[in-house]
């Protein structure tokens, strides 16, 4: 077998076999098969694609790349959950909070932030002391006694996606809809899961604006984790403006808190129940969505999901102390961005507000770019709200004076405010299972 | 500029700018943009394409990635030809001797065997003592004293086209029409040409076996001749089988020599004069088709193509005294191949001899296989001839045993032999000009 022949199959647009597909990850992760074969190879399936039965054996390639967790000996359901990337996407921390707090098992793997988009992994590190880096052994050890860990991923997991997601970003094959899910879902396999969850964001903030592309995108995940016997279901949710009121780190989290509270915005509260009722239904916590919310509101009314949330800080080194805001990191300063005009807010739009908390020291230009925790926007207004002249549109944390600067005359561009009222999108646009 | 954008502007169907292409290739050659870009690159090219527009620039930008031949101080027209490679085709030898005897300066840069195909510079080397390492100074030294050069590619000429197409070949993109194109013409441009003629092959023993790709890539390489200022003309020519009777090296200097002789065989000098004339056109030696061959003929006839090559063997290190058919390399023994049954040859696949051929040591599987210059395949039966049951379809001339064993194998298959007559295809089947 040679890659030079792999690659002109695939690009002939030939079938390739469940044999020569093993061989080529192996090879790529074990350095045989160089960068330049693969760039060209993912470049060649970016046009000619991979059918569901390539798609499926290439993810279960990519999985058993490296080390698989094994967490058959832990008792009750094993249920995870996994984002596409927004602005203001803090719904994990709440989610798997509640969700734990009633019983489901969730061992959760997240990523950094990227471009426009936040990481819940940077949002967690805003916590003094809280750790992302645990070893396998620990990992199950949390999972077993807490029923809920947040860490990074380890670097013995799933290495041959760590090394072509590295490519495929430095090659311009990221947007590959079958390379986009075995990236996700031989990361979500190799943590040996009864359930999946996934939140597919469409719109202006998110990396898909169409929603055909996302439903295919979702429906390719889904029937990928039906092939590897794992049931998952997925919403396409709407990321038009940022989830909530807050795009940051600490910020993110004060907010997650106020959910957990009951005091939470209702888009963020209302995503997170229905994310949650799903987690709940594939767990068997749940037998319909009805009884699932109640559920989940319960544990948030007598305060066990907010409990949940301290036991992993506490466990994971962070200090549990977290509901005191002075804990958390503090900008130099804050100033209102305000409203040009008055009327009706007809678009707040997520991917400028991204760009502007990135520019802040919020978000990451690139991979190495260090994270300012302290920093982020607050947004006052959203679709369908009304503001006068003058009004607050959203107020600027910030640290350095050159990224204030920086970040405002982006900010200020984020908003159109009409004489006419525009209704906002539904938070949850559909159901793919 | 950064190389993931114009790989994806590239991949996403959008024209690249000429300050993109030349800041592409630029940061290619001095290795700022890495393989595993270009490879991307290349793969989504073959895929979108590139318009006559970015193609020229893209040319221009590789015949400038190094240095360019002067040759505007040598008086009279150069031209060079160009074969895209077939099986038994030593065509350059006989006509680059005749053209220059007629007068027309030629600065004939060619390249190795690769595959199925023999290569202009393995053949000369079969002649002893003769060098095609040239440094550019004698190169246009002897261009100005004999007329004629015989040489490799400089290491200094074109360097992006050197490690493009090394990369290519390890990553599948070898098949792209924009950079097949590119390559042999920024090559070619590269040597200061006032007119060039290209010989793009046809057929079972051709890179291409299809008339209408040929066609194609014939188009796009006289128009990117035109977009420089030089005049090119195209002879799509047949390679359903070998051409003139002899497969090898030592054997195919000796078959240039008959046909400098006026004893050559029929399709061979029918295709050399018809390159030939249009060499003598666009050189200004002769004003149409009829007054260029009779002009060919007669450097035959006189004897001054021969002391022409004979010339430039001399001029390169080489042994003049190469009529002698004692002073080339010769096997350790030579076996015939019968007809297995008697009727009219319909096939005589060039690519399946030129396989045999490879396999005997004659060329290379590898770029860095030695070449054996004694061996090689003599075709007695043709397309349109008859055989009878046991008559030697060819000679094989061997100096390995087990390569003589997986030679014949495969030249067994090469010939198929019916009971109807099946007339050859003409050898010039199309003009592009």
């Amino acid at each position: 077998m040679n890659a030079v022949d792999l690659i002109r199959h695939k690009r002939d647009g030939r079938e390739l076999s469940p044999r020569e597909i093993r061989w080529l990850i192996e090879k790529y992760t074990d350095g045989f098969v160089t960068d330049y074969q693969m760039a060209a190879m993912t470049m060649a399936i970016f046009f000619s694609g991979l059918n569901p039965d390539e798609l499926a054996v290439w993810t279960d390639a990519m999985l058993h790349s490296g080390e698989v967790l094994d967490l058959g000996e832990i008792v009750g359901a094993k249920i995870d959950k996994h984002s596409t990337g927004g602005v203001g996407d803090k719904v994990s921390i709440p989610l798997v909070s509640m969700v734990a707090a009633a019983g489901v098992r969730v061992p959760m793997i997240s990523g950094r932030g990227l471009g426009h988009t936040g990481g819940t992994l940077d949002k967690l590190e805003a916590i003094p002391g809280f750790t992302t880096t645990l070893d396998p052994k620990s990992f199950v050890a949390q999972l077993e006694e807490i029923g809920l860990v947040l860490a990074g991923q380890s670097e013995s997991l799933v290495p041959a996606d760590r090394k072509l997601y590295a490519l495929r970003d430095a090659s311009g094959t990221v947007e590959s809809r079958p390379l986009i899910a075995s990236s996700v879902m031989s990361k979500k396999l190799a943590e040996d899961l009864d359930g999946l969850v996934l939140d597919v964001k469409v719109g202006r903030g998110a990396f898909m604006r169409d929603i055909d592309q996302a439903r295919a995108l979702a429906r390719t995940m889904v029937d990928l984790g039906a092939a590897h016997k794992v049931p998952v279901v997925a919403l396409l949710t709407c990321m038009d403006q940022p989830l909530g009121r807050e795009v940051g780190n600490a910020s993110e989290i004060s907010e997650s808190l106020q959910v957990l509270r009951g005091e939470g915005p209702d888009d963020l509260t209302e995503i997170t129940l229905s994310l949650g009722s799903e987690m709940l239904l594939l767990g068997a916590i749940a037998t319909d969505h009805q009884q699932a919310r109640e559920i989940l509101q319960r544990t948030i009314d007598d305060g066990s999901a907010l409990e949940k949330f301290a036991e992993a800080i506490e466990a994971q080194g962070g200090d549990p102390r977290v509901e005191d805001p002075e804990l958390l990191p503090q900008p130099a300063g804050r100033i209102d961005i305000p409203a040009p005009r008055g009327g009706f807010v007809t678009v707040c739009d997520a991917f400028t507000i991204g760009i502007a908390a990135m520019r802040l020291g919020a978000g990451r230009e690139r991979k190495e770019d260090p994270i300012d925790p302290s920093v982020g926007v607050t947004v006052h207004a959203k679709v369908g709200d009304t503001v006068t002249t003058g009004q607050p549109l959203a107020t600027v944390a910030w640290t350095d004076e050159a990224r204030l600067e920086a970040a405002t005359e982006i900010l200020e561009r984020a908003w159109r405010i009409e004489d006419q009222l525009v209704p906002p999108n539904p938070i949850v646009l559909e159901e793919i299972r």
